[in-house]
C-alpha cells in the first residue's frame, strides 16, 4: 500500500497571487498559498497524491461531507531560517494522528509516503509564501473529508485528502480570559474527542459565543459526567502551575493527544521543572487561586503555540492570574520556538529539514 | 426577517434525468431528482431561495465545512396518493427541528417561509418523481452548511441551505439484528446529540462497522456515563414491549427528539395502547427477554419509518425477539403510514397537502 514515491507531479499555477499579499499584516488562516495537495480515494485506493494550483472544489450535493460530518484535520507550521532554510516540526506526529483520527471515522488512512513526500513537494514550490518575521509562519492544513455520493448513513466511498497553506499571523490577540465550562461539554466517553474530527469543532462554536458575550475568548471544556474535572481547550491543551508544578491533564478518548502539549512536558523535565499528569480539578484551581498557589495557566498547541491565560471564570467570579517576571510559559515557549525556526540546537532530533 | 414570499424564482432543467430511472427498483437516496432549493446566506442574511437544476456545489478549500464539521440536516417524505395528490407529514416539525439544530452549531436559524414555500414549490416542480409504489416515497434532504472560508476554528461568516430529493425505496433490508453498544458512545451530556448535526453521525460509523463485522445492522447506543441506560440507535429511536407496555427512553440532550417516536407515541394513546416514557436499562431488557416478558423491539425514524427489531445482542451473547401474530410495530406501521399517504383520516391533522 505504502509504495514509495520519488516524484510527486506537479501543476503550477500561471500566475502567483503573492504579490497581493501583505506580508507584514497577516491574520489567521485568511490568505492561501498559490498551490495545494491533492489526493484523492476512489476504486478502493488512495491515488498518487499531486501539488495543483489552489483551486476550488466541485462536489454533488449528496456528497457526504456536507450531510455527516465525516472528515479529520491536522494541523502543523512551517518556518524559514535566516539562511533561507525552511523547517517542519514533528510532522511524522501529525501524519500518525491523522490516521488515528481517519479510523475512528472510519476513513481510509493515508500511506506515510503520500503525506509526508507530498507535504515536502507542496513546501519547496511554495516555499517563497513562507513567513520569516518573528511570530509568523505557514500554517499548513492537512484535511481529508466524505466527497462520495449518497444520502444513507454510512461511510463514503470516495475521499479528498488535501493540504492547503496559509501564511498566517499569530491565533489569539489581546490578553486570553478563559471561561471553565458548566454547562456544555465537548465529548463523551467513548466518543470522538481524541480525534481531530470537524464536528468536534462545530459543537464548540455555540457555547463558545455564549462565553465570548460574557467576555471571554474561549472555553475550558470539563468532563461530561461531572463538570469537576478540566479537560482542554478545543484549540489548545491547557497547563496549569500551582507553586512550582506543572499539572496538565492525562489524554484520553475525550481529550486531543497534541503534539505542543507532548512537546512541552519533555522540555519541562530537561528545564527541572516538577511535572505532574494527572487529573486536575476544577476545585483545585479556584483553590489555589484563592490561596495564592496558583502561579500560570497556560493553552498549548500548534495555532496557540503557548498563549498564556489573564484571568479564568468560574460560577459568575473572575480569577486573575498573577503576572509573573519568569514565568514557565514564557521560557518554554521560548524553548519550543527556538526549536521550531531553527535558533537553538533540537536535543530530541524533533526538527526537520525540508 | 421572515417576510412572506410569495412567488419562488424557478430555473428549470433544460433536460430531465427521470427516464434513466427504475422507480420499479429504488434504494435509499441513491438518484436524484432534477431540481433543488438553494438558498444562501451572506452579508449577515438569508437572501432569497430558488429552485435551480440539481447542481454541483464549488466551494474553496479553506470552506468550513471541510473542516470544523458545521453542518445540520433533515429528512422527510412526500407521498403521492392514488388521486395524484402530494403529501408531506408534519413538515414544520422538520422546520423547527431544524433551526434548534442550527441554533446549537452557531448557524443562522432559517425564515420558516424560506423552508416551507420553497419545499413547496420544489415538490410542485418535481412532482414526477415522487413514487407511488406501496413502500416507496421521495425521500427529502434539506441541509444547512459552512460555504464560507478560513481556518480560524469560529462560526462561517456565510452558509447554504439546500433542498434535494431522492426518490427511494426502504432504508434496511433483511432482518434486523442490533447490538448494545458497551464501549463507544454517540454523545455527550451536554453536547449536540439532540441535534441533526452532520459530525453526530460520522462518529457512530467506526463502531457501527465493528457491529457490522459481528453481524449486526445498527447499534443501540447507551449512556457514555454507565452504558446501563438505552438511548437511541442513531438513524432511529428504540421502542421496547414489556408485556403490554410499550416503553421509550425520554428525550434529552444526547437523544433526537424524533418526529416520528412522537407520532407513535401519540397513536398509541389513541390504540389503548399503554405507554411509558421513561429511562430502560440495559439489564430490564436482557431480563425481561430471559424470563419471556420482553415481546418486541422497534426503531423509529423517518427513513426507518417503523422497522422490527428481531434480535439484540449484548455481551457476547444475542437475544432473540419472538415473532408475534398481531404486534405493536406492525399495526403502529399501518397507522402511521395510512395517515402520510392517505389511505386514513388523519384526526391529528398532520398531514399536509403540497
Amino acid at each position: 500500500m505504502s509504495a514509495a514515491i520519488n516524484n510527486i507531479e506537479i501543476q503550477k499555477a500561471k500566475t502567483s497571487k503573492i504579490s497581493s499579499i501583505d506580508f507584514d499584516n497577516l491574520s489567521f488562516g485568511k490568505v492561501f498559498s498559490d498551490h495545494m495537495l491533492l489526493c484523492v480515494y476512489k476504486d478502493g485506493m488512495w491515488q498518487l497524491p499531486k501539488v495543483v494550483p489552489y483551486q476550488p472544489i466541485t462536489l454533488d450535493p449528496s456528497s457526504k461531507i456536507f450531510h455527516y460530518g465525516q472528515s479529520v484535520f491536522e494541523g502543523l507550521k512551517a518556518y524559514k531560517d535566516t539562511d533561507e532554510n525552511i523547517w517542519l516540526f514533528r510532522p511524522e506526529d501529525n501524519f500518525r494522528r491523522l490516521n488515528i483520527s481517519s479510523k475512528r471515522l472510519s476513513i481510509p488512512e493515508l500511506p506515510e509516503d503520500y503525506f509526508m513526500a507530498g507535504l515536502k513537494t507542496l513546501l519547496q514550490v511554495d516555499r517563497d509564501w513562507i513567513p520569516k518575521s518573528e511570530g509568523s509562519s505557514l500554517y499548513i492544513r492537512p484535511f481529508v473529508f466524505a466527497s462520495g455520493n449518497g444520502f444513507h448513513a454510512s461511510p463514503a466511498d470516495e475521499y479528498m485528502f488535501i493540504i492547503a497553506t496559509a501564511p498566517s499571523g499569530s491565533y489569539f490577540s489581546g490578553k486570553l480570559k478563559v471561561l471553565i465550562e458548566q454547562t456544555y461539554s465537548r465529548s463523551a466517553n467513548g466518543g470522538v474527542g481524541f480525534a481531530k474530527a470537524g464536528g468536534n469543532y462545530a459543537g464548540q462554536f455555540y457555547p463558545t459565543q455564549l462565553a465570548v458575550e460574557k467576555g471571554y475568548q474561549q472555553v475550558i471544556w470539563t468532563d461530561d459526567t461531572t463538570h469537576e474535572y478540566i479537560e482542554e481547550a478545543g484549540a489548545m491543551n491547557i497547563f496549569v502551575r500551582i507553586n512550582d508544578t506543572l499539572i496538565t491533564a492525562p489524554i484520553s478518548d475525550r481529550i486531543l493527544d497534541g503534539i505542543t502539549r507532548r512537546s512541552i512536558l519533555e522540555i519541562a523535565k530537561t528545564e527541572n521543572i516538577p511535572v505532574e499528569v494527572r487529573k486536575i480539578s476544577v476545585k483545585e484551581v479556584v483553590e489555589a487561586s484563592k490561596n495564592g498557589t496558583l502561579k500560570e495557566m497556560f493553552g498549548a498547541g500548534t495555532a496557540a503555540v503557548i498563549s498564556p491565560i489573564a484571568a479564568f471564570g468560574h460560577e459568575d467570579k473572575d480569577y486573575d492570574l498573577p503576572t509573573l517576571e519568569n514565568s514557565y510559559g514564557a521560557l518554554l515557549k521560548k524553548r519550543i520556538t527556538d526549536i521550531q525556526t531553527n535558533k537553538s540546537e533540537d536535543p530530541f532530533g524533533w526538527r526537520v529539514k525540508v
